[in-house]
């Protein structure tokens, strides 16, 4: 399963002795990867969108927890363990929305008790490459599971970036389409454009493009009336995180595509792995919504494109009950209707 | 009726010999008239947006066959007519959704053969004016109409611009907005920002702004999570064109929140002068929906914002049957659950 076709793109890079991030702010238009030295870079990286996607903030908060404990163990090589909690924590609480950093906290911090050499930086790179390695391949298996969901022909709408550069690589949503591009079952590809941070059409798009799966980007609100049009087939989303009864948080714009998928009778499928599942939020609406500034609906880089004096309101994730999913698309399998049930059966078999 | 508080804004202007249009390309950065002294610079107008909106279309289409007779007879005082009314067929078809342009026409043609001076400028110059003092008007008492349907601290999403500029003065479903302002039940209006062409971020932000009522604007995709949060009590639109079943066309993303709407159970409205209404078309589907440029998507101004070789899709207009539609708000009056039947005994009694 390591030989993908579809799968040159690396965001996140361990090299030497520091963290490479592709600047995920700059594409489509620059490629320009930042050398990450310090945890405050590593946290400001993920606060500012260097780096962004549920599972790809996990695997750069692992990296930084290497920073850190490099940074501590260097100052005092006898009580850096608390100094490095505490940078832990700051990594953690980068981006509220996504559950995935709060999991790979706890990863390291298992991964740190259970090193037993003075230093614990080899420990902790060994853990957080096989959490790279091992988001990757779940990233695979997602693409095998949910690729037999889709039938042949199929015209496919997404939203926001789920592929390569939102985790260790391959991606989630964007994983499953490039799975059922693989068995030639894609007609085309409906990219919403996602406003307003337009991951859609700097990334996604970028991400097809290299990779000739035949797509074309659309405003946000066109998804509704493909779908009337009988233009559209099914609709697959990332997450942020999935609260213990399945219900989904992800990029703003997820919860109306979900609505105009059931009011159409159209499939909506959810692709994350089990990191993204988070048993200590009951529901949905437990889940911190991140709102991000004004600025990101005002201006397009540094042109200012709304009336001077305007106000904005920009919430940057929702929540889907999940009752509008037809099925979460797991690394360990796929769960059709989903429920807390379910989700329970799942994550006690892990 | 004729001194609203709430409007300021006139985008289209007869000065002297000629027709001033506000070009809605450059707002909110710069307030620009062009001067338009021939037919063909009234067409270019019309089809490249310096002017858009249904209503101020049909208006700039009148005051564009005054140019055309003007020219047209002096070219030929005998033969004028022929070619004028290949003028008028030019702008009646410069963008083909909007039926205000085609209402405008038949306007102008039954206008000239009621001139019985020799020269056919004075009469088409009165016929223009009183259509757009008409609009008004009928926008004046389509806001009286439709603000009863609003209870005290509302709050209203709406979606494209609306208003004033779309218009020949005060709005539509924003002169509705602005006459609920009035009598002070307006809580909030959040205004999508209507990609592609940002006519909420650009033009209706500024028209609020101006006017002092209070608005955030949102990303288009946001409208569904803020009904789900009860943050939305009823949504707003204009039309473009409204078939004889009541079936709507309008930008881009109305049926989206029309959609939404019915999901949530919040009342969506329309609001158009019957101007707006074809009886020719029978149902929503047999509307023309234009698609525009994939650039339109693809860069804002001169920035390129999607992926080098990205395509895109870009509907600008889309279809709401008239099932998701609460009411249609006219200047002859209210239209509950509209169908054929309401639709056929409101224009019978014009």
């Amino acid at each position: 399963m390591n030989n993908k076709a579809f799968d040159s793109i690396r965001a996140i890079r361990w090299v030497d002795d520091h963290l490479q991030l592709l600047d995920q702010r700059l594409l489509p238009n620059e490629e320009i990867f930042l050398d990450i030295y310090l945890v405050s870079e590593a946290e400001d990286a993920i606060r500012n969108m260097v780096v962004r996607g549920a599972p790809a903030i996990g695997i750069t908060v692992a990296y930084g927890a290497i920073l850190s404990a490099r940074q501590r163990y260097a100052d005092d090589s006898q009580n850096w363990h608390e100094a490095w909690l505490k940078d832990l924590q700051g990594l953690g609480d980068a981006r509220p929305t996504a559950v995935n950093a709060v999991w790979a906290v706890k990863q390291m911090q298992k991964a740190a008790d259970e090193i037993e050499n003075e230093s614990p930086v080899a420990g902790l790179l060994q853990a957080a490459q096989a959490m790279h390695q091992n988001d990757i391949e779940g990233n695979y298996r997602m693409g095998e599971f949910g690729q037999a969901l889709f039938h042949n022909n199929c015209s496919v709408i997404t939203h926001c970036n789920t592929g390569a550069l939102a985790t260790g690589g391959y991606g989630t949503a964007l994983g499953v389409i490039r799975a059922a591009a693989e068995q030639g079952k894609i007609a085309e590809v409906f990219a919403d454009e996602t406003r307003p941070w337009l991951q859609g059409s700097r990334l996604t798009a970028w991400e097809l493009e290299k990779e000739g799966i035949p797509s074309r980007l659309i405003a946000d609100s066109t998804a509704a009336s493909l779908m009337r049009l009988g233009k559209a087939d099914c609709a697959i989303v990332g997450a942020d995180r999935i609260a213990a009864n399945a219900d989904v948080a992800n990029k703003i714009g997820t919860y109306s595509l979900a609505v105009s998928a059931k009011a159409h009778g159209i499939p909506f499928y959810v692709a994350a792995p089990v990191s993204t599942i988070d048993m200590d939020t009951v529901c949905g609406d437990d889940i911190q919504i991140e709102v991000r500034a004004e600025e990101e609906l005002l201006r397009i880089g540094e042109q200012a494109i709304a009336a001077p004096g305007a106000r904005a309101y920009n919430p940057v994730f929702d929540v889907t009950p999940a009752e509008l999913i037809d099925a979460i698309i797991t690394d360990k399998g796929v769960v059709n209707n989903p429920n807390a049930e379910k989700i329970r059966q799942l994550m006690s078999g892990i």
